[in-house]
């Protein structure tokens, strides 16, 4: 069951050719189960037609290999494009052997329209996420990260809907928050009946811990990718998670370096040895105040997540000295208000 | 001669309530020279008139004193608008003390149209730097950094020009290296002979060393604001700038921070000793790559200076975990292609 | 009370050179009021600060003079960025005159913040349109048009208030929806009891008839500008409105100016007779649906307004040959929904 | 060798169907030739794929069928996303019968880098189009409309040239200027001497009168589409054309209405008798001004092809009532500077 991991840059949203090379490169023996995990540009406007095109030929390269997709939208800043492979190969798993990565995978079904941005839509994924534990054969505390897609309706379909259910089934937020909150219940870090829909995107005490949320308006049911330490898993990858209190809370990030075991260098920065893949979740508090002083993040012509996500790539470029990184804005109760989470990956010593 | 700093969050490009407040409390005593340094929200586009409205609210709060204004629009990120107030007190210089912070400003006579962006334009900023040099007392050895404001032609005017000048008169870019050129030469750092037409923005071994360049289309002169450490010039400032390589460039951040006193924090980093300034120019190479990698810095429907603050403003969050930084972004010869300049006032030990 | 017009054509939003030598050239005698109403260019986002600039300069070129302002920020497209004054002159009114142009100002106060968007604040903006009516002398059944301006609560204190009030408070098309209502009250149009919060921006059938409703985060009142044909107003403007039934209802826009008596040109359009003012309010139906056809009006990556505008004034342009056209986008209960209104001031034969 | 022409409303640049079903309900008999001109919504931008999307999209449906595509992005305003199917079905000519539309395509050769822009690639796209003539069969006073899609280097290969060189083979209106000169010089409209790389977009007398052409990055040749009245070509689509003045001459478009036999309403407009099909290009004057007053078109953060086309939808809307037609911004010598061009398909009464 041993997983695998292969980065590949993107020339374009339409670009798949490092995803066929790495698939065609892949170690012989059968392969369980395929994830792909997509940092692809784009404006992310409701225009946006990038991602249909990136699933395209994602699916093409894939050559009718079944996979979970997960794109997120966006590389402004020095985010390099970038798509990353994880796989995980039958072997056989030795249950006395260390804790290692495992990958497991799981849908809803369609959400009802009635539900989007709601309690049921929550409780759908925690349904969800619970099947993708068993996927991993993880329990949830070797759970370590969760990755949840989760749809937006489209904009020309909220026109007939009332407004307070088009406000919620139209937000990208409550999207995310609701997924979160739903994972969350499955990890039990959230308590499932304090998900009601009054609490989704209000109740800052209320958030996941492990989770990572995106929603698109491509989709309308929920994708999982779980990625767990499970012991006897097989291969040499580990994965940890550490919150980060704000977007720029440098020391989280390298106390998670040093936990991990990665060198500092003679700055007592990590640039000379990079993770095997590094994941953010930012976000900044309503108002956009940051320690203690005005942002213009929620005041300006561009989307919060334009300011977001530059800002945590220069903070992973000073730090880590690398532009591919996995880094989405938006961390409604996925962490208290303002926080947020990283993850990495890397070999075991 | 004491030089005195003093910063004030804005809550617009109109609110010069805090520069009002820092005037009026001012220690006692003559003012020889007034210099501000804006760093204001807006969209920086070509119907962007927030320079307007700051300086018009700025020049209200100088009641009627004279005073040389550098405004730089875009507070992407995690970059707080604010003012700061440059201040030299009319005190005895003492020719035998320390080496300290000085003041010297400047300004050139209306560039003539024709010499927009060309050869003419970057002599009238040598000269005008050498008088800035003069009224600080400092010589070219003791400058620390020169910040000139360039003009631009507005779009308007360039349509009865012809093609090739129109491109020159109307570029940012251009204005920004040829006022880098120019300051560059009175600095000993730019071999005047050099400087032709068909050199600027494309001989990149040409580049100043000390130089922050602005361009705008509110004005058709150049402002120069130029800071020195000058040997008797009291108080207890002084100013130390540090080559970027490229725009995560984080060690060199550390480096001068060491360089100037700065006393690091359990992480290594600076979150607990901000300089008293920190000023910040950051560009990307043409064609967008970053350490071997591509980024969209260069392909994107923002302006590439809208990915460069917000990730300079990260790395800046990150290392000093503050966001009162002053960012901009083109370093056309103001350091090699891709290159940058940081600069830092701290009070002398 | 005889009411003036003067246009003047802006180089941008702080440009008022033109007000101030129209208000120069008016006719000796006393003026009894003063409206300006003015359609700047500008981004139209959240930290666009054209209309601060705007309103400084208007208020410089009055000098003193009191004076009632409505601004509306957005020139897409071919209308010229312009000012119009308008004045009333004290003259004796003879009651048995004919009905020519009268003008009538007035204000709400503040509005409470739990208020905006809210059947209260409808009720301030009825309130005062009763005062503009007296102010002017008319009846109700005299009201040729009214305009207001009314508050949005900027984004930085949406932060603190709970979600349903921040969603009102924070909200443009709301807070232009219940002045449009309330305005409909004080004009016998539309149902007082009818306008309560839960029919705000839903109740498609409860519209006002000649209102243009304006909003804006730089004010926390309402602000009135109303005219009226009232008999022995004296001078010989008169004012004539007519709705649209959609962003593209030519015929209607045809029948007003021969209602108006413009004589049309060897084509049947007016290129050769332009009125003295023509205004528009024009909007879009949910969904963006036109004559049966699919636009992207709602779903690109520009604000609504940012296409009705210059949609707008591409009709203006083909059938009247000018660009110097209030054109304002967002009709919402100002007419049916995907309805407008147009309004011309002619002088009476 | 009828032509038939079939449109169908788009969904989003990836919607297709249409033009499945529409080649699905063809006639019987043999297609000679194919061509697909597509009108999508896009931000236009260098980060919009939807081109690719919709190229691909529109490849499925031809199912392995040859066709010559030409697609324009954009469709801000009111203008309804969607696809021209164009065909020309294989049937005897008849010279003696009456002059009816003919279709004819060709393509370059890829043009060479070093050529983007310049005089070379004026003459490979008049040679192309000296071969479409051929392959309609058709004379160059019998051409009604050439329609010439020409590449524009990205971004990111322009890093690697001579500025000057970069500056013209990576914009947009150089390729648009080219290719409408080129296609001049074969109808005879544009001498070949004065095609020299000094005169593009310079020499405003140069011009051809019955090309459209456009631009892109996803290609590197030249496509041409031409559409010919010649006799004998069977069916009953006939085809005409008039300059446009200025993008408000709506007298234009009514006389073209009129001299192709459309019925006027009782306004006098053409709202109940729509064209076959209507295609526009629109330029405004470099500096913005219009029938002598001044426009934002090329001072505002909207590229000034986002002011165009609504104009002009509004003017259609306005004339015509409809929505579905082919507007594209960009009248670089292929007209004089700010005018356009007009193109209708009616059937022969």
């Amino acid at each position: 069951m041993t997983v695998l991991l292969r980065h590949y840059d993107m020339e374009g949203p339409g670009d798949a050719r490092g995803l066929a090379g790495a698939l065609a490169a892949l170690p012989p023996g059968r392969l369980r189960r395929i994830a792909v995990l997509g940092k692809t540009e784009g404006t992310a406007t409701l225009n946006d037609f990038s991602r249909d095109l990136a699933i395209a030929a994602t699916q093409a390269a894939l050559g009718g290999r079944e996979a979970t997709l997960i794109f997120s939208t966006g590389c402004e800043g020095v985010i390099t494009p970038h798509g990353t492979l994880i796989v995980e190969m039958e072997t056989a798993r030795d249950p006395a052997g260390p804790a290692r990565l495992a990958l497991g995978v799981a849908a809803t079904a369609p959400i009802p329209v009635e539900e989007y941005g709601g309690r049921g839509h929550a409780l759908a994924v925690a349904e969800a996420v619970r099947r993708a534990m068993a996927d991993a054969g993880a329990t949830a505390e070797q759970v370590a990260l969760v990755l949840v897609k989760s749809p937006v309706l489209p904009r020309r379909h909220l026109a007939t809907l009332p407004p307070e259910r088009a406000a919620r089934a139209g937000s990208t937020p409550t999207s995310r928050a609701v997924a979160a909150l739903g994972a969350g219940i499955a990890l039990g870090e959230v308590a499932e009946d304090r998900v009601t829909d009054a609490a989704i995107l209000r109740d800052g005490s209320l958030h996941s811990r492990r989770v990572m949320a995106f929603s698109g308006t491509e989709l309308s049911h929920c994708e999982v990718i779980l990625l767990a330490n499970v012991p006897g898993a097989g291969g040499d990858l580990v994965m940890a998670t550490e919150p980060l209190a704000d977007i720029i809370d440098a020391p989280a990030l390298m106390r998670l370096a040093r936990r991990v075991g990665l060198q500092p260098d003679g700055e007592g920065l990590f640039t000379t040895s990079a993770p095997e893949a590094l994941l953010l979740k930012v976000g900044v508090r309503p108002g956009g105040a940051l320690r203690g002083r005005r942002t213009t993040v929620f005041e300006s012509e561009l989307d919060p997540d334009k300011h977001m996500r530059p800002v945590a790539s220069g903070m992973v470029g000073a730090l880590f000295g690398t532009t591919r990184v996995f880094i989405s804005g938006g961390s409604e109760q996925q962490a208290p208000p303002g926080g947020g989470l990283a993850a990495m990956i890397t070999r075991a010593a």
